[in-house]
C-alpha cells in the first residue's frame, strides 16, 4: 500500500487529517465578501486552484477550467485530465517542491472560508443498494420472511430524486410539511413531519456522459469521485404517499452532501469486493474486479446546545451493489447520463444494531427509542438536532476523508394563510 | 369568447391551423446548416424572434433574451414580460400592422426547418393525475374494488422522472433493454422490452422559481405554458422493477414533447373546473377557480409504411388534479422548483374504451388486442410504429394547437459483448 505522500503543508502530514496529499479532494470555497472558487483541501488549508491556474501553475486544457465555481468543467475533460491534475497538484504540494514559494500565497486556512456545493448537480438518483438496510426496513413493514422485495437480489433498485434539493454540508434543513395519515385514521392531515430522519449514504459523482448502454467497467471509469450523502427522509410522508409510484415529497426537502468530492483515484487502493451474492447476477451486472470501497463511516447526533454522540458506525463495503453497478443499470434503458449526475447509494447499515444508518432502523420505527446520552433519547430527528456524517479510508499512516457532512434541523415553517381551513 | 385575431400571415387565419395569432406558441427551429434559434409559429410560418430582437422590433429586457436557442430566458423575466411579449407579437403580426414590411423578411416556412427542444428541461416530474387511467390500471392489477390506491383521492401522486431523457417531437425512440420477469418465471432475463407503450399526457412548463411552499393560485401564475407529452413506458420492465420505490428504467428511455409550448395566456379562455371531488381535498389543494383546460386530445398510430389511425380521443379536462395543484403539492416539502421544470400530467383517459390514452388500457394489458385497421392489431408498440399526439382548444372560428408530437419506435440495439453470458 502506498505510504503517506509528505507535503510541505505540515498539517497535511498528520495521521488523523482527512486531507493528506494522497487525497486532494475537490471543493468550492469563498472568503468573506469574495466570490466562490474551486479549491483543493490540503491538511488544514485549501489550495486555491483558481488562483493557481491564473498564475499559470496549472494548465489543463490550454484555457481556463477553474474560472467557474464548480468542478464540472474538470469532469468534462475526462479521466486523463483528472490524472494530470492530480499529478500536478502532487508536484506543487509535495515536500521539497520547487514551486512552494509560488504556491504558498494561494493557500487559505479552512477555518476562514465558507464552503459551497462543489459541483452543479445535473440530476440526482438515489439507490437502495444496502442489503442490511433493505432487510431491516422490509422486516419492519412485512416481517423477516418477506423482508427483501423479490427483485432486490437482481436489480440495483433506485428512484429519481430531486437535484434542486441537494445542499452542501452546513445548510440548515427545515422540517417539512406534508400529508400524514395515522394508521388508524381514515383520512390524512396536512401537518409538519413527525418522523423526520437521516440516511447515511455514499454519493457517486458521474464525471463523463454515457452514450447508450454502459458496462460496469466503463461505468467505473466514468465516476469522478465520491461524497458523503445524507438523504433526509420524512418517514410519515413517505408511508402515505409512496404507493404505487415511490417516494416523492418525503425525499424532496433536502439531501446534504459533504463539501469535498474525494476523487476515485484517491480511493483506488481501498477497493474491496462486494459481499457474496445470494444468487448470481445477470451477466450485464457482473463486476470485472473489486469495486466496493472500504470506507469507515459514522453518524453522530448533537442536540441543540448539547454534545455530540456517535449513533452509528458502519462501512461502505456493506453495499451489495457498487456505484459502478448502479450506474451501469441506470443506462440499460438508454437513459442518458450526464456530467454532474449524482448517485446516492441508499442507506448503508451493517449487521449489528449499532451500525444502522438511519434512526428508522436505530429506533426500530420508533418502538425502541435510542438513548444517545443518559436520559436523552431519539426516535426521529428533533428540532435543533444536528446530524453529522463522517467517513474515511485508512491508509498506512494516513487517512482519506470527506470532511464533516452536517445539517441542523430547523422547526417547520408556519402554515401559510392559503393553506388554512 | 375572443374572436380570431386576424393576421397579415394568411395561413394563420385558417380555421384549422394550430397557430392563429391568438396562439403564438414558443419553439426553437433551425434552417439547414444554421444554428437553432427561438421562433413563434404563425400559420404555416415561423416568426424568427431572435432576428426580430436583433432588428430592434422586440425589446423585453433592455438586453438580448433570444440570443440563446431556448425559451428559459423569457421565462425568467416573469409574467409581466410574458404578457408584454405576447402583446408586441400581436402588434407586429396583426392585420394592418405598421411593421409588416419589417417583420416579413424574418418569417420562415415551417416546412423548411428542423425543430428542437423548445426549452432546457431543468427537472422532470411525472404525475398520475388522470383518474380514469389510475382506475383502469388499478383494475387490471388489483380488481375494480381496490383500483384506486387509498391515497389517490387526497394526493396528486407523482414521481421524479429523468430530464435527460426528454426529447422533441420527431426524435426516434429506440426500444429499451431491461430486466423482464414472466409471471410464471422465478428469475428475470435481460432482454428487449416486449410491452413498449405510449402515454398521452399534457406537460406543464414551470416558468418561475418557487420560494418555499406555493399555493395553488401562485402555482398557476408560475406556469409559463403547456406541451403535449408522450411518456414512453416499458410496461414489463416496470412490472418487475417498481416495488418498492416506483418506476425507474421503465420510464427513462425517452419522453417526447411537442415542439411548441403553448403559453398559459393563450389558453386562459379555455379554463374549465376539475371533475367533481369524490371526497373533499385538504384546504391547501383547493382551487381558487377553474384551472383545468378544455383541450381535445388524440393519439394516432402509423405502422411502418402504413397509414395513420386515430386510436384514442380524449380531453385534458378529465384530469382530477390541475397542473397548478400538482405544482403546489410538489412544493409542500420545501422542494425548490426552478425555471424549466417540466410536470407531466399522467395519462389522460376518458371513461369510454376509445378514449384511453395508452395501449395498456386500449388492449387491456394485451388481452384484447386493438384492431387499428382490418387485420392489423396492436397490444403494444411494434418496431417501426410511429405514435402521434395532437391537441387543441377550440375557439370561435379558430383553434389553439400544439403541432404534432411524434415518435417512431426503432428496434432494440444489439446486446453489447460485455453483457453476454
Amino acid at each position: 500500500m502506498t505510504k503517506l505522500i509528505r507535503s510541505w503543508v505540515d498539517s497535511a502530514n498528520a495521521p488523523d487529517t482527512d486531507f493528506p496529499l494522497n487525497n486532494l479532494p475537490c471543493g468550492v470555497f469563498s472568503l468573506e465578501g469574495d466570490e466562490p472558487r474551486c479549491g483543493v483541501a490540503i491538511g488544514a488549508m485549501i489550495a486555491d486552484v483558481a488562483a493557481l491556474e491564473e498564475a499559470g501553475l496549472i494548465d489543463l486544457a490550454g484555457g481556463p477550467v477553474f474560472d467557474v465555481p464548480f468542478w464540472n468543467e474538470l469532469m468534462e475533460l475526462g479521466p486523463e485530465a483528472w490524472a494530470t491534475f492530480r499529478a500536478r497538484m502532487v508536484e506543487l504540494l509535495a515536500e521539497g517542491s520547487d514551486w512552494r514559494g509560488e504556491v504558498e500565497p494561494h493557500l487559505v486556512p479552512q477555518d476562514a472560508v465558507e464552503l459551497h456545493l462543489p459541483f452543479l448537480v445535473s440530476e440526482y438518483t438515489d439507490f437502495y443498494a444496502g442489503k442490511n438496510h433493505a432487510f431491516n426496513v422490509g422486516t419492519m413493514f412485512r416481517g423477516p420472511e418477506n423482508a427483501l422485495p423479490p427483485n432486490w437480489l437482481s436489480i440495483p433498485i433506485g428512484y429519481n430524486g430531486r437535484a434542486s434539493s441537494v445542499v452542501v454540508s452546513g445548510t440548515p434543513v427545515r422540517r417539512p410539511w406534508g400529508q400524514l395519515k395515522a394508521p388508524d385514521a381514515e383520512l390524512p392531515v396536512f401537518a409538519p413531519c413527525r418522523r423526520f430522519d437521516f440516511e447515511l449514504e455514499l454519493g457517486a459523482v458521474v464525471g463523463q456522459p454515457s452514450d447508450g448502454m454502459v458496462g460496469v467497467a466503463e461505468a467505473e471509469a466514468m465516476i469522478f469521485g465520491y461524497v458523503l450523502l445524507n438523504d433526509w427522509s420524512a418517514r410519515d410522508i413517505q408511508a402515505w404517499e409512496y404507493q404505487p409510484l415511490g417516494p416523492f415529497q418525503a425525499k424532496a426537502t433536502a439531501t446534504t452532501i459533504s463539501p469535498w468530492i474525494v476523487m476515485t483515484a484517491a480511493l483506488a487502493e481501498f477497493r474491496v469486493p462486494t459481499p457474496p451474492r445470494d444468487r448470481p447476477l445477470l451477466p450485464y451486472l457482473r463486476e470485472p474486479g473489486p469495486l466496493n470501497l472500504d470506507l469507515s463511516l459514522e453518524a453522530a447526533l448533537t442536540p441543540e446546545g448539547g454534545r455530540e454522540t456517535v449513533i452509528a458506525r458502519t462501512n461502505a463495503r456493506e453495499l451489495y451493489y457498487s456505484a459502478a453497478q448502479q450506474l451501469c443499470h441506470h443506462t440499460t434503458s438508454g437513459c442518458p447520463m450526464n456530467v454532474g449526475d449524482l448517485l446516492g447509494s441508499g442507506t448503508i447499515s451493517g449487521e449489528t444494531k449499532d451500525s444502522r444508518g438511519s434512526l428508522l432502523e436505530l429506533s426500530w420505527g420508533g418502538k425502541e427509542p435510542l438513548e444517545i446520552v443518559p436520559g436523552v433519547t431519539r426516535s426521529f430527528m428533533e428540532d435543533g438536532d444536528t446530524l453529522i456524517l463522517r467517513g474515511h479510508a485508512q491508509g498506512d499512516g494516513y487517512r482519506i476523508g470527506f470532511g464533516d457532512c452536517t445539517g441542523q434541523v430547523l422547526p417547520a415553517a408556519g402554515l401559510p394563510d392559503w393553506a388554512k381551513e
